[in-house]
């Protein structure tokens, strides 16, 4: 899987993109991923629309044709995806879980009200393979963002000039136990190890959030030295739905990183997604810190 | 065994403390334990010696006989603790990784280098649980401040007017189970659940920081809904070092877990010091929070 993907990385080709029936219906939280696929998918001939979300999306998806709905306004989304044939869905970019208690449905809502309902508790995965099986369910085809475009995931190998260190690289194995660990009970997808030590694990901070964390406890000295040491591990979650969850980094995750003083960040190769690939690695390469795929074996324990 | 502490609880003695055979030794970091042990201590009719590490213990520790030590002060400790003829000790109260730049090392230090450098790496576990080895091998009986003194111990079931609720049963389920999954990699000792979701892991940040950080996340609607709800699960990690670094609760955790929005904070019983007892279920009462002590069997999985 990580080869076919750094493959597809190697030689950037949409075969995904170009095999789909009609329009591409995006549904676009933050980030610049929804802007990024609707320009993918353009260039290779298949006409988009974006479905906004207020308060999450950027303006930037306004140069598409495009939907703004609030949360909750389930009856609008809907009939935004069927007056553009969008029967292919990507729903990309992340989100803050709403309080419902500030939520105005609509009737489209109220007609999905025990859905909605049963959205409010679980863990992230729990609730977004719901979100994937609801539409599913009324006839949508869910994809991932890295099927219908996959040199948007990061490829297997070093992709900076800096390689891990021998000790870099036992952290790396370390941070993936961890991570693992983590996934298989829904709490999060990254964390950082420095010299053998977890620093910090991710739950519903985010990575930035951790990140900056990370940042504070080596300003008051919790870290041991001052040198660069440590590293960041992303991973999905064993058999979480990353048609909707999948993790991505940027160049705001390197930034924070080498704020943190890290030496460096290691992904599931074909598992992680970066939209920003050339600003991500040249971000990295003058912060001195190193990007790595790692082979990931989503089965693997 | 947590029913043994339950007991102990109950009805307090303390024949660990009377069973010691000379004085005993009170290595100092942080918090009320060190002098509410000397405390206990010295109402048993054992005398004690505290060695106090410099900008971590409190100064109330000098009204008892005491030594002021900075870190690297390896000498000076050996000294003193056996001027004082003290072969008992007990370790207690965290303390913060020295920064090993700026860790001015004393002739007894400089003898023990390569104990120390080997302490500059690896998860706290692994550093202790040498701390501990370190003292052993040079004669001296470590032990944990709740062998000595079990009435320092969470007792097993309701400590509060409140009990927890079937929703609160399932969250303290699912924490405990995520805090040990957690331990055995060496990662934390709590974490935070609300409503199915893991909200929080602690790492490096310490418990109080884990919690801050859930008060934040509620304040930006990260938790969704305002009512109370979750619960921070404390517990060892599976088979680490108890006698140096036994998981602790007091009024301050209350108060954090209380501006966090948790409904309460359940303890592996037995196995958390509570060193002040009353201040601390007061606390818990006065902001309608429950403590609970969940059967804690360190072998189970």
């Amino acid at each position: 899987m990580p080869q076919r993907r750094a493959a597809d990385d190697a030689a950037p080709t949409v075969p995904e993109l170009t095999k789909l029936s009609g329009p591409l219906g995006i549904i676009a939280g933050q980030g610049p991923l929804p802007r990024v696929l609707a320009e993918l998918a353009i260039a290779h001939g298949v006409p988009v629309h974006v479905v906004a979300i207020r308060g999450e999306a950027h303006e930037e998806v306004e140069g598409f044709s495009h939907t703004w709905i609030k949360w909750g306004e389930i009856g609008k989304l809907f009939a935004a995806l069927e007056s553009h044939a969008c029967k292919d869905l990507v729903i990309i970019g992340g989100v803050n879980r709403p309080d419902f208690g500030n939520v105005r449905l609509d009737i489209g809502a109220i007609k999905t009200l025990p859905f909605l309902l049963s959205l409010a508790k679980g863990g992230d995965d729990h609730v977004l393979s719901r979100v994937v099986r609801f539409f599913e369910e009324k006839g949508y085809h869910v994809h991932g963002a890295g099927d219908v475009a996959p040199e948007l995931l990061a490829q297997e190998g070093k992709l900076t000039t800096k390689a891990p260190s021998a000790e870099d690289a036992s952290d790396i194995e370390a941070a993936f136990k961890v991570v693992r660990a983590l996934g298989r009970l829904d709490v999060g997808q990254c964390a950082v190890v420095a010299r053998g030590r977890v620093l910090a694990v991710e739950a519903a901070e985010g990575t930035d959030g951790m990140l900056e964390r990370c940042a504070e406890l080596r300003k008051v000295g919790r870290t041991w030295g001052t040198r660069p040491a440590g590293v960041l591990v992303k991973a999905p979650k064993p058999g979480q739905e990353e048609r909707v969850d999948m993790p991505t980094i940027g160049p705001k995750t390197v930034r924070l990183a080498a704020a943190a003083g890290l030496s460096g960040i290691a992904m599931a190769a074909g598992h992680v997604l970066m939209a920003e690939r050339d600003a991500t690695i040249k971000a990295a390469n003058e912060s001195k810190l190193f990007l790595f795929g790692e082979r990931w074996d989503p089965a693997a324990d």
